[in-house]
């Protein structure tokens, strides 16, 4: 149900043929009237027209609900790009009865190509007929593009439920697709407050994903609250606000897993945990130096600890870490004191085989400690594996 | 002859014994008494015990010539590395009856394996005997890792030699290896211009490469001048600096490129050249943002032009470019004009081929333009293929 477990929303998926495979590719989600909206974007300069759309409603307290469409992205594709977004909105807002400020957009699939406004437009009278509130699995399939499995999940504390679901991080389309991912609320929460809670539950979150360091030009995560549970309003302090909170860490932290999980390729998750450093900035640039190295990706794809490599990382990821206090755990075993890879590990066949056997795993923990600092940050990669080059090498337009 | 082209220089390589391959691995190369030298090393902050060693006494003014190994990197190997680097540097530096603080030092191999020092000191009396003006060869074999075939340059402007040798950008050894060059000249070069020529010509030129934007921990390049031409000094603006230089960018720019077509698993060569920038840097920022894109590098494997890869990649980069400004040719074919793809591409089959013929290229040009600003660079790189992910990723230790 994801999406439309909280009370007050109702979604549909349908197919409006923007895709050769005719799988649905067409999704509105929309709550009631009141419904307030928030939003995270991409912060690639080339951003996609949808991108603009929503980011600007949502800046005027605008959005209600969303229309997603898979197989075009609209983004690079200039002021028709712009029109196009505007012009599919609007029509929707007709069909739905609402304002055309009130609705959303996102688009993933190809860069470039002009959204099939063809297929879209004769599409939304359908699309609207079947929004229902045990509509979440059909959004949730209709938002996929290359995708193995829809992402949804859904979390309950007290009177207020959340849910989410969300589309990964996998492109085998000629150009580039994006992650995008929908959590709702039936507490009442203030526009405001929703934002804030964007920001410190979903932000870091989101942000802490990495599967080929490529920031898309569509990536989107929308957070609607009907209020549809009753009740006063819920807010930072209030009754209430740490369950909704705690709920939509467990969906955010659910829907973060599934997209890793589902990485183009992927035959590892990298479980990045730096500590010690000066601050979590610090920490976060060298996690992600980390779980970007395209050594350490192949490493882990060939199983192969490589503390080098993770050192390596480290000492170029522009951190200024004092490369004699890093010391390195790859599972629980340590591979590096203060700096130094310990010369047993070149002879040590226990202590080399043990590490070995923790990059067997399909989740491989590596733990860096940079120094005595309080700065710590978790970032979640994967390895760097034949298919992941296939995926997005082979496929030729 | 690479290094022994100029006048003035003697080189050797042998077989030590730190490859189970057997293949030659210690190298020595030096100059006349009253050789100048400069040098350029890794960013790393993890750097090998061997480059904190040549960097101090480049600093002090020494430096005539240079112990190379391969095989272990002498990095992360902690305070016995930097003990191990100077008692192998002292020993050279008795064989050769110079003071120990002229002989700089270069490792590339494992990171954290302890340099064999059990095998190198007995080679030392070998290497030495084996100086010859005609070791330019031996010395550029010996310095290999995994590089499929030596590196080697010369060229002459008028009285003055300019030779050179490099090792890659390939490593299949368990951890990490580096890129080492080295610069040779027989014109008289004080030890102040020498490091002048190394920022100006030598400098741009080799961080203009980038593999897998993973920046190793051993990257160095030694530039010496033996001054065995004669003459007066040459100097910034006296006869024979200008042929100096000339010859100096002649060689770099073949060292650079036989490194970049030597790279791990390449099947492309990707020249990526960005102008309109705001300034140079900023021109860099964009072009390594390019060229070190996985989804960029796997579109030139698959020879997919993919204009939307490359428009991802500029607006990710941090540069402060107008979206509505950008430009892409791949090969001589416009596939963005304004930050717009062109609708065409996605149907006109003539735009699209040509775009894929020249995806077919050893080398693909791809060009960016960014605005009107003065700023441009160029960027070598290459694609990711298979072959990147087999050599890095299925040896395991």
């Amino acid at each position: 149900m994801s999406v439309t477990f909280p009370r007050g929303f109702r979604a549909a998926g349908v197919t409006a043929g923007f895709k050769p495979s005719g799988h649905p590719d067409l999704a509105m989600l929309v709550g009631e009237p009141g419904t307030t909206a928030a939003g995270l974007f991409t912060t690639n300069r080339v951003a996609a027209a949808p991108v603009g759309l929503s980011r600007t409603r949502l800046a005027a307290g605008r959005g209600i609900g969303v229309l997603v469409n898979s197989g075009q992205a609209n983004a690079a594709t200039g002021p028709r790009g712009h029109d196009d977004a505007v012009a599919a909105v609007k029509a929707a807002a007709a069909q739905l009865g609402v304002e055309p400020d009130d609705v959303l957009a996102c688009s993933t699939g190809v860069i470039g190509e002009p959204l099939h406004m063809e297929d879209l437009l004769p599409a939304l009278p359908g699309l609207v007929a079947a929004l229902s509130p045990d509509g979440g699995d059909a959004f949730a399939a209709a938002i996929m593009t290359t995708d193995t499995a829809p992402k949804q999940a859904s979390a309950e504390r007290g009177p207020y439920r959340v849910g989410g679901a969300a589309k990964g991080v996998g492109m085998i389309s000629p150009n580039l697709a994006t992650m995008l991912a929908f959590v709702t609320t039936d507490a009442p929460v203030a526009r405001e407050d929703l934002q804030q809670m964007a920001d410190d539950l979903l932000k870091p979150r989101f942000n802490a994903l990495t599967v080929d360091a490529c920031t898309s030009t569509n990536d989107t995560v929308l957070l609607f609250a009907s209020g549809a549970a009753g009740g006063d309003p819920v807010a930072p302090g209030s009754p209430g606000w740490s369950g909704v909170v705690e709920a939509g860490e467990e969906v955010a932290d659910s829907l973060v897993s599934q997209l890793i999980h589902d990485a183009e390729g992927i035959t590892h998750v990298l479980l990045i945990d730096v500590d010690g450093a000066r601050d979590e900035t610090e920490a976060r640039v060298v996690a992600r130096a980390v779980a970007d190295s395209p050594l350490v990706k192949t490493a882990a794809f060939g199983e192969d600890p490589n503390p080098g490599r993770v050192l390596q990382a480290v000492g170029a990821s522009g951190a200024d870490v004092d490369p004699a206090r890093i010391d390195v755990w790859i599972g629980g075993v340590q591979l590096a004191a203060d700096g130094t890879i310990p010369p047993a590990y070149f002879e040590d066949d226990a202590l080399h085989g043990a590490a070995k056997d923790s990059m067997a795993a399909l989740e491989i923990p590596i733990r860096i400690r940079v120094g005595d600092g309080p700065g710590r940050s978790r970032v979640l990669g994967c390895d760097l594996s034949y298919g992941y080059v296939r995926i997005n090498g082979e496929y030729t337009t």
